[in-house]
Order: C-alpha cells, then structure tokens, then sequence
C-alpha cells in the first residue's frame, strides 16, 4: 500500500542520514518561503484572510507573519500558507508543477512551533513533506493538472506529512493522516478566468487541512489506508492517466525532491518564465527596445498556453498571468519584478501594443518535453527585418540553471526587508541559512 | 452565470414568503440533526475532532454541542459537523445522495450563535442552504457519487450560502463565497474500503470550508463567478455527466427543496433502507424467523450496490453500509435501530449465517428509477418451500412514505435524552418546534 510505504519514509527521514546537498536546499526553499510570506502578508488577499483569522481568536500556538501576533496552529498554517503564494514568486518543482512550498512550509513551521521542534526537526519535516507533495504531483501530472491546481491538492499531502513527521505521529496514524488529506484535497483552476484570489486560499486550505489531518490522526481519527491507489481514491478521482510508480521509485534514497526545486526570479505565472527568460536575454543582445518589434512568436507547451494564453488581462494580478503581457513588459521595463507588476504598467499603451503582436503557437515538440522540461522558442522580428530567436528549456532558477545563494539572499531581503525590517530580515536570514543549529524553531519568530 | 441566479436566491430568501410547509419540514429537519449531532456527539470520532478542536482555543462565538462550551464559528461548525453524520440517522435527500443537514446545519447554526440571529433568520439560512446544496447535488448525481461523498462536496456550496445569508453578505459577496466553497469541496469514497473515519469528516469540513468562504467573502476576497458552470469548474472536474439545468430550473419558487427531505428511522446507510423495510414487513406479516430462511435475495439499484455490497463488515461501524448485515439484522432483531448495531450482533452466528444466505442482484429495471426512487425487491424463501417478496420504491421516512411528528420528536428524545438529559431535549424540543419565535438562536444553547 502507497501510504504505507509514504509512512515509512516519513518515520524514517532523519537529518543525520540527509546529504549536505538536501539541508542546503531545504534551508534556501524555507528562506525562500519567508520572504515570499512576508511580501504577501502585505497583499490584500492576506489582510483578508488576517482578519477572518483574528476575529477567530485561538491559543498562542504559532506565528501569524504578516502581523507577528500568535494565533493557533490551524489558524497560523491557513493565515499564512494564504500569503505564500500570492506575489507569485515562491518556489515551484517542475515535473510535478507544485509550489511546495507554498503549503508544506505553512504547516511545518505552524507545528514546528506549537511544538518547539528544533531546526533539525523542521528540516525534516520539511523534506519529508517535498518527497510526498512532489512525488504524488509526479503521479498525477499533468492530467490532473487540467482542472486540479496540484499545490492546493497535493499539498495537502506534503503538509500532512509534515505535520505528522513534527507531531511523532507512528506509522498507522501517519497512513491515516495521509487517508485524511486526500480526503479533504482541493483547488480547481475555475479562479484563473476571473483572476480571482482562490489562488491563494488553495495553499492555506492544503497547509490547515493537512495540519488538520495529522491532528486528527494523533487522537486516534482514522483514514482510508488506499487513499492514492484506491478504486475511489485520489489518483482515480482526479487524474485521467497517473503513473503510480513515480510515487515509490526511489523512496527514501538521496537525492531527495527538494533538490529538484526551482527557485523563481519573475513575479509572474512559472509558465511564463521560459518565454520572459529568453526575451530578456535576446533584447539584451540585440538591444531591443518595444519601438523596434515588429512581431514575437513565443512556441511553447499546451499547459502553458492553458494557463497563460490571455492578450486581455484586466488586473494587476492577471497580467502575472498573461504571457503576452510578461514578454512585453520584459521587452519594455528589462524585468519582470514585483514592482513593475503595477497598474502604470497594466495600462500601459505601449505594452499594450507590444501585446497584440505577440502570438502564442503551441508546438508539439516542446509539448512531448513537458513537465520534465518547461520549454520555449522565442523569435522576435523588427520592423528593420532581422530575425532572432532563441530556445530555453530550463527557465532561471530550475536546478539545471540556477541562481546563487547570493541571488536568493538579495531576494529574500527585497522582499522581506520591507515588512519585516532590515535587521530583522538580516537576522532572520543569518538564522536560517543556519537552521540545523537553532535549537527551538518558536524562538526565531 | 448560475452563481449568480443561486446568489439572487439566497439574497432574497425570505422567512415571510415561505409556505407554512416549508417551515414546518425546516424546523422538522434542525430538530432531526440537533438529535443526531447529540448522539453522535458522544462517539469516537466526535470525541477526538472535539479534543483537537479545544486544542486550538478560540473566541466564544458558538457552541460545541458535544459539551456545551463555546469557541470559534470555524471550530464548531467543523466539531459539530463531524458529530452530526456518526451514527447514520441524519436526513437525506433522494435525488440527489446528500445528507444537507450535517452540512448545512452546523455552518447555519453556528453563524446564527455568532450573529445572534433569531429563529426566523436561521430558517432562511436553511431553506436556503437546503435548496443549493440539493440543486447542485441533483446536477451533478449520480455520475459524481461514484468518487464523491455529495454531503461533503455539494455540502460546501450549501454551507456556504446559510452562512452568507446570515452574514448579510450582498450579491457579489455571495457569488465569490459560492467560488470559494467550489474550490474546497473534497471528499472521496474512499474511505469506504476501510470503514474510516473520512466520512464524518466530510460534513465537518463542508460545514467549516462554507462558512470560510462566507467570511472571507465578506472581508472582500473573491472567488469564481463560473465555478459550477466553468471550463475548469466543480461540475465537469467531478462528474462525468451534469445537468445543469437542475441547479436552476423553478428556483426561487415554493415548494423548496428541504420538502423533498427524508428522515431516517434505522441507524444504517439509507442504501440499505428499503430492504430493510421491506425485510421487516414480511417477517412481520409471515412470522419468520431466521431459522425459517432459506434463501434472501434483494434487488436493487447500482449505487446500493456499490456502496454496500459487503457480506464480511469487520467492523459495526461498517455494518452499518453492510446490506446483507441490515437485512440479517432486521430477521433476527426485528429492528435496524442504534442500539442494534454493536459487537455482540457483529459477532452473531446466527447473523453472520443469515447474511451467507443473502444474495444481490443488480436489477436494471429499479436502476433506471434511481435516484429519484430509491426501490428494492426482497424476496425471501422459506425452509418449508414457500416464498414471499415484496417491493417498496420509497424507504419508510420519505416525503412519499413519511415518518409523523411524533415519530420524529420521539426519536429526537430517544438520541438527545441521554446526552443531553431529558429535560433540555424536552425544552430545546419545543423551542425548535417553534423556531419562528426565537429572537435569539444563542439563547436556545
């Protein structure tokens, strides 16, 4: 049984066997996860959801980030698993097309602090929520991918794991609490064609829920132990085709999932990374500037023309979604930062233009590489006639093309400093780059 | 956009416009859950989602029915929620698989407490959250029973509108509550296989996801205007085959749909309640006993089948979605009642012998009538070579076939009285059989 073989894993994760490869990644994704909580704690679907939390009440259990004051676990992993994911600039794994992050890391560090878990502790917790999330998305993507936003769905697993693994849960309650979030797993890609903020809830519903999950399964509450590979379990519900080998192959053995996690350097939609990518580098060579474009071709994947395939995009927020909208502003602003997702930009005449000569071509090549590669062709003519063109396959930030550490650090501190403060940022930074030594995870925050 | 014809509904639900029928069966129907929410209170399930839920603290806001203390809005409506469906003595709509009141209640009352609602703004909050959680369950049965507990998907739209009525949110407020129900809506079958714990779960979370999205909703944060019509919405991501026609067809005009609401008298699956009445009236009438019985045969509809098609229930609890066992128990007992199901019946001989000898035949014809009659043919020959066989379409407790007041204060008395003592059962009983004249719900608990 799938779950049984996840529990095993589970119990089993332990620090002292990870390769220094894994605690270096596990430690630059929960950086990674704070300064994209701590920018989005300011966001207004995060002040929302601040506020349904407060008028709750609850037990000074775990942190609320974006304001500092402590609420209950459940409430902490909703509140802030909501302001994960909401500037679009937390971290992504490719094959199974899920911000991880996004929802283990709400649920990890909320238990990790109700129970004053050492840093060692989180670490494990946080792989060992990696390995069951990505390795269930693995499964099911892309199928389930059409209707399902696997970070809502298969997140619920990875927190659940993570949770479960803080909570010493034994082998039988784990595989319960895994029944148990399968379960309650959710999130349709309906929001997309409004742009609407249950995006968002999709991470903090996947954090509480598996968070919930664990709980219940402490307290003896049972779960289906066939949840995944089930005649009516998740697998079969939600995916037309899935592979459930990808969820066992290699259970266990290093390298673990959170190597293979992708760190974003664009405030847009990952799908729109291959295509701003080699925009920025082909405008950069050529100097381009938006006068001299006579027409851009962007070919690429389906599911990133199902996802990003929008000229009209009428918010802030949909624009991240939009890739004609992304490959102008990079041509026009030279990034596509989190500032320069605003509304000057948004209604922009000149990018506007820029806009309508973009055409979005899906190509079958590039499609059969994907979800293992995110692939994109861009080719750019100018009004002058010349033609150039080029190909990434591994958008900035995927394992195979990373950044620095140096470059996540600048990141966390363009994103956290602001909220947070500088010294505290710092210091918070130092600490986690650090995290196998912090003795109780509580006291950092 | 339907959200928005279900929004305009729900907006204009009003205590004044409904016919007296209506209110009679509204009333009849939180009478009914409030005994079952009592009783099931007290079983394991509710014990431990009660322990994990005080865990957490929170406001005193609403009650937990279980032990009387207060807390959060969110945690009572999921406690109460898991409470209400343990037993299997809940209401259930036949057309379309749903239990509404373990989903709707525990949202409508739990707000009520929090608003200080009175008895006529908790009947339209259940009118009205009877009506979408069944319009929606109706689109999308039974192609979408097969993987999903209707209770807890279609149960989350249906929460979600008694806790925006009562919330006063405005039109567009209800239609993004309505997109953020759509898009946590879980629950699987799956749990099934193991007789687990999920399905008490699953109102729980229903009850609890609707009234996350009302408040949210509130507080301004959007959801999908299409999320059950949408390209990537609830209907075509969950159920092979919808009609979305039900959802809206007659909507807004009397007679509402918790008049189609069926009232359960044994304390099993209501798949195996017309065999079971059907078992009882010929023993009854032929004076059988199990030694007497040769052979049983029930026919019936597919989804009986598919659900309790279980001749070797491990557990009483899995007993209770045991066809064979119910109609055993029923020989033997001459009842299928909650006292009926524990160990020593499990364990009995002569039950399990009975149930050797009970055969399950898929009848086309009855399945043509599902779901909108729930039929069985039970055919029952004798050791002396004779044989009788009787049909019903309607299980004892549906409109068609109904239960009497008394019967149900009765059995309200019969569940509430022990936990609850009978004087507050006898109390509470009469406030609810006059719900019209509380001016404060709050002050009922």
């Amino acid at each position: 049984m799938l779950s049984v073989q996840l529990a095993d894993f589970i119990g089993q994760c332990c620090f002292d066997t990870f390769p220094e490869t894994t605690v270096h990644m596990a430690k630059l994704a929960f950086l990674d996860w704070l300064g994209s909580a701590a920018a989005g704690g300011g966001q207004p679907p995060a002040r929302m959801a601040l506020a349904v939390v407060r008028g709750q009440g609850g037990s000074s259990q775990a942190s609320l980030l974006a304001c500092g004051e402590k609420t209950s676990c459940l409430h902490a992993a909703l509140a802030n698993g909501i302001a994960s994911h909401i500037i679009e600039l937390d971290d992504v794994h490719r094959a199974s097309i899920i911000h991880a992050g996004a929802a283990v890391m709400p649920a990890a560090l909320a238990v990790a602090e109700m129970t004053g878990a050492s840093g060692r502790q989180l670490l494990e917790a946080i792989v060992a929520g990696y390995e069951v999330a990505i390795r269930i998305g693995e499964a099911v993507t892309p199928s389930h991918y059409y209707f399902w936003h696997t970070t809502g769905t298969c997140g619920t697993f990875g927190a659940a794991a993570a949770a479960g693994k803080l909570l010493g849960l034994d082998k039988e309650q784990l595989v319960w609490a895994l029944g148990n979030a399968g379960t309650q797993a959710a999130g349709l890609w309906e929001f997309i064609a409004d742009g609407a903020m249950s995006k968002h809830l999709h991470p903090g519903k996947a954090a509480q829920n598996g968070v919930l999950a664990a709980l219940l399964a402490k307290e003896g509450f049972t779960g289906a132990t066939r949840i995944l590979e089930g005649e009516r379990g998740f697998c079969r519900a939600t995916a037309p085709r899935f592979d459930l080998d990808k969820i066992t192959a290699g259970l266990g053995k290093p390298p673990f999932k959170v190597e293979e996690n992708s760190f974003k350097i664009h405030a847009s939609c990952r799908h729109t990374h291959p295509a701003v990518d080699v925009t920025l580098a082909l405008a950069a060579r050529h100097k381009l500037k938006p006068a001299d474009i006579a027409a851009i071709t962007v070919r690429t994947y389906r599911t990133a023309l199902d996802i990003t395939a929008n000229h009209h995009p009428k918010t802030v927020y949909a624009a991240k979604f939009s890739l004609p909208f992304c490959v102008a502003l990079a041509l026009k602003a030279g990034s596509c930062a989190l500032g320069d997702f605003n509304p000057e930009n948004l209604g922009d005449g000149e990018i506007r233009e820029l806009m309508s000569r973009v055409a979005l071509v899906l190509d079958d090549a590039l499609d059969a590489l994907h979800p293992a590669r995110w692939p994109a062709v861009v080719e750019i003519k100018t009004v002058s006639g010349d033609t150039c063109r080029e190909r990434t396959d591994f958008p900035r930030g995927d394992p195979e093309n990373p950044v620095t550490v140096g470059e996540l650090v600048a990141k966390f501190h363009a994103l956290a400093g602001g909220p947070w403060g500088e010294g505290r940022a710092r210091a918070l930074a130092e600490a986690v780059l650090n995290l196998e030594r912090v003795d109780n995870v509580a006291t950092l925050f």
